[in-house]
């Protein structure tokens, strides 16, 4: 009898699962938002996650649910567990994952080093914070937020007002998380895998840049990173994944600060952005392993094929037509590159597709990943 | 707009080429015999491939039509083209490999190293054969044979007496095939892929290793390879590709004769057995890089990811249960093989699946796939 597994959400983390389904034998189907979703192609059901019914139902037929994203309902959740359905990863640990106030409080009371936060309801406590930080300081809603959403540089106290008076429209808890801002030489990001009955493998840490919010370009293994900085961030991760009980893929991304500290900035449960890289540069990908986790199968090994990976992110895509009427050009100057269409229209700032290279070189890999991405973003 | 494929066919190639079309954006139908095929997750349509209304309606929804086998009737494959489908390889091409008589022909025609053969129409004209080449002869149905079915070696002319009675009954022609039975120190073959606008691009020449007519193991690259026999191989291959004018994937299966000949033993026009390490093994995998041809996109880079791949068949599948059940095992004993689950019920001999394993030392490789297979097929 095949592994059956049900993602809720049809974009494209949900549509970079169906590969290694293929390939495993696993049957996946998909409960999308709307017909035409980026993993349209195992789309087997169409409707609201919001929807106890709606979600129940599509969860009969499966061995697991799991997420492209993290933002199915609490309510919902338990839903399914009352109803017997195993749940990947389960809704303890995607509530941490779902408010970032109840994530920064997890982490504090684990011990783990994250920037110095505050819950704050009004301008006048954003003031008090602002004037212990040296007058300016980071705003985030607690929910909501991806890709530079829901997330500002403050340096006077009114700067959040709008949000504050959002809050009391939404009677969502009445508060913004504030956090210092951070002086950081880069951002990393170290993805681990776990499973129900315990095991944990991780991939090698690697380094992020971020443009306007939004990540662009993934080095792998972050460079200079051997030794301390990937022991430490390998030991965040796995005490972040057994601690909260995080099942699947576990992205924890990271600050490296100005003086020498790892601190956490974000957590996601699930194949992650800073990720994608393994699906051409190593043995298992995150895709692979994230099915594998979910269902308590062993883990697959997180060898590289070659010494680099670089991943760019196509952002917005071409400014007339579609990612695929630049294929050929690309196609002709760049026969080595993976491109990885996720099937969605083009949109600024919209994460349309993404490019891998991997070589022997750091620098030549990341001269070819930036000439290809630029077939696509002219 | 995405490029749209449409595959004759449900079997496991084209579950294959589900993978790449997901990464690339591209569109794939499937049309399949039977609900439950082996590439389900991709079948729009269940139909007959030898009805042309079927294959006509298929048809009109796609850029271009390729094949999970050459048993498309030529009358469907012209009724195709007359409609102004794009067909690839084209009918002319799948004549050629339709059957193996017409296929000894043209090869001869070209000037190809083949095994001495002629057509024979009863048991008196394959009694002069066997007599010219010392009393053995292989004897092959012209059509419709596939791993090992319809072949048979024979030591007197009675021998094929059951075949030459069918042929009259169906009224195919009348003749069947006869070869010599070539020395052979082992089995290679040469995959390439071209596209119809001229694109050539091979994969390392690989030895197969086949147990009772069907593949069974696959190394990549053919050990000992390297220098004339890759050349010649890669000659050959891309003459006939050339010649024949064939899109898309073309397997040239080769006999390495014990006076150090090659001569071309079979050829198949669609992603082959042993081009399925190149999934996990290289840069393009067969699969792609047939959707590319296909849709005339330039041809990617076929470097290998590591010195050595190893592809191992899994035949029959488990004594009880499914390959499914045995994964828990297997993935425990060796997290770093690649299995692929073909979704398809065990059944003796049936290829139900394959392992690859890739690495820098052929016999770690080979014994790490042999005690892999092992898990299923007890």
């Amino acid at each position: 009898m095949a592994y059956r597994v049900g993602v809720i959400g049809g974009g494209q983390l949900a549509r970079m699962m169906i590969p290694p389904a293929v390939h495993l034998g696993v049957e996946i189907s998909v409960l999308a938002e709307s017909e035409g979703s980026s993993a349209r192609l195992a789309a087997s059901q169409v409707g609201d996650y919001h929807d106890v019914d709606v979600v129940l139902e599509f969860a009969r037929g499966v061995d697991v649910v799991t997420f492209d994203h993290e933002h199915v309902p609490q309510a919902v959740l338990g839903a399914l567990v009352d109803a017997g359905v195993a749940v990947h990863p389960g809704p303890s640990a995607l509530a941490v994952a779902q408010d970032k106030i109840v994530m920064r409080r997890r982490l504090g009371e684990l011990g783990l080093p994250v920037p110095d936060w505050a819950a704050v309801h009004d301008a006048a406590e954003l003031g008090v914070f602002l004037a212990e930080h040296g007058g300016r300081a980071v705003v985030k809603t607690a929910r909501g937020g991806y890709d530079g959403k829901g997330v500002r540089v403050v340096r006077a106290a009114h700067e959040a007002d709008d949000w504050f008076g959002a809050l009391a429209e939404d009677g969502n808890g009445g508060a913004l998380l504030v956090e210092e801002l951070v002086e950081f030489r880069r951002e990393l990001s170290q993805l681990v895998a776990r499973r129900p009955s315990g095991q944990i493998v991780p991939w090698p840490l690697v380094e992020t840049v971020q443009r306007d919010g939004v990540c662009s370009e993934v080095f792998a293994p972050a460079p200079s990173s051997a030794g301390r900085l990937a022991d430490l961030a390998d030991d965040i991760a796995q005490t972040v994944a057994e601690r909260l009980d995080v099942t699947g893929v576990l992205a924890v991304e990271l600050f490296e600060t100005t003086d020498d500290r790892l601190l956490i900035n974000e957590l996601a449960m699930r194949p992650h952005n800073t990720g994608h890289w393994t699906i051409d540069g190593s043995t298992t990908s995150q895709f692979e392993q994230h099915l594998r986790a979910v269902l308590d199968l062993p883990l697959g090994d997180t060898g590289r094929h070659q010494p680099w990976s670089v991943m760019l992110n196509v952002l917005g895509g071409p400014s007339t037509g579609s990612m695929a009427d630049r294929l050929p050009a690309l196609m002709t100057d760049q026969p080595a590159v993976k491109v990885h269409d996720y099937g969605k229209e083009p949109r600024p700032g919209r994460k349309v597709g993404h490019v891998t290279v991997i070589g022997d070189d750091l620098d030549e890999a990341v001269f070819r990943a930036r000439a290809a991405v630029e077939f696509f973003t002219d």
